[in-house]
């Protein structure tokens, strides 16, 4: 196993990642090797709405039996009941939309991927082979339920934090997506319990928050010391 | 990367496999490595429909920039637009019926891998990140329509054919089912014309026959020579 190429994209850093592939603010360029004839088995891609991805999750060297999932208070799943990133293979499988091909160059839409992720396969998505909307998905079905039941929080920002963040865009929109949804503890969302506050991690960044029944109030942001 | 297990199933030769993963036959049990914590790994799994296998092409070991696809006359295409196991990195994806977890053991439903492929790894199908059912596919699209027109022929078989696969059912329904569809000379196929005839290949089945109009005429059914 190697390479076929690696992704191209403004997404650096994990906390850049959208909670949900759908939700990411950046396409990709899948860059493909030279001189290894990729571009004739690109052929006939353009045409296909969807490809699958098969990438490697190059940011993570061990794994876990269980895992966390980012979202909601489901407790720890078996590691192959999620999609989670601490695999025994760490392979990633992502389906994107298909922009376009330029000789060795995929262009893709959204995507859960960081710059450099190496790339291993591309194949086309066939709805006949790949789509069952109607499948039932065990605890992932119950976290939706969940997730479309709980409250949802306002999020209000101090003087201090909002200054912090006004030439942030997409700082600022993380910290509202993740704290609106769910502002409690949690390793993979990075939050901790802090004195009687909470802070959380983006990155280099820290916010530290209060909360105060269906409000959380963000009183300051700042890169780590 | 190195297998997590292994798939344990009743079809051992190419030919037994079927030409789509949900006409297949047979389902099977995929054995995980003991003493890896995989069985606290699988835990949660139970209550999904359908999971992810990605698993690993273990009997082709080169690749080809385009690929001949099995079905219709749609000519060559560019790998990375088919399925093919011809990749650079060969690692299939398929998505299975999940019947049961028994410890190790995950039972799985009708599929189109061979006994003893390697598997990477197994994921939970997740219809919100995965179902996208209205998805074009481009040129595969282009060959459902193409068969849903093609004729479809009638096989017939002589009297010393019918006695060669009396009790060969599943030989047998691989003959009909590949020449009912389309008899004529093709590589993934294994037919090739034969004086004025032609013989078809199936592991180490080899068949004659001839075709006229819409009849196939299965004369002969016998192990290589």
């Amino acid at each position: 196993m190697e390479p076929i190429g690696f992704l191209r994209t403004s997404q650096e850093k994990k906390y850049q990642l959208p909670p949900q592939p759908d939700q990411a603010q950046w396409g990709g360029v899948i860059e493909l090797l030279q001189g290894r004839n990729y571009d004739v088995a690109l052929r006939d891609l353009e045409g296909f709405q969807r490809i699958w991805v098969l990438w490697w999750f190059h940011k993570n060297d061990n794994w876990r039996p269980t895992t966390l999932p980012p979202r909601g208070r489901t407790g720890r799943k078996g590691t192959f009941a999620t999609r989670s990133p601490y695999r025994p293979n760490p392979l990633g499988l992502s389906c994107l939309d298909l922009i376009a091909v330029d000789g060795l160059r995929v262009h893709v839409g959204a995507h859960d991927l960081l710059d450099q992720t190496p790339i291993f396969d591309i194949k086309p998505y066939i709805p006949r082979y790949d789509a069952f909307p109607r499948s039932k998905a065990g605890w992932h079905d119950e976290l939706e339920r969940q997730l479309s039941q709980s409250p949802t929080y306002r999020v209000n920002f101090s003087v201090e934090a909002a200054l912090a963040v006004a030439d942030r865009e997409e700082l600022k929109r993380h910290i509202v997506e993740v704290l609106s949804e769910d502002p409690y503890p949690h390793r993979t969302r990075r939050i901790i319990e802090y004195g009687s506050r909470y802070r959380m991690s983006c990155g280099d960044w820290r916010i530290f928050f209060q909360i105060e029944s269906d409000r959380v109030r963000v009183e300051k942001v700042s890169l780590r010391e």
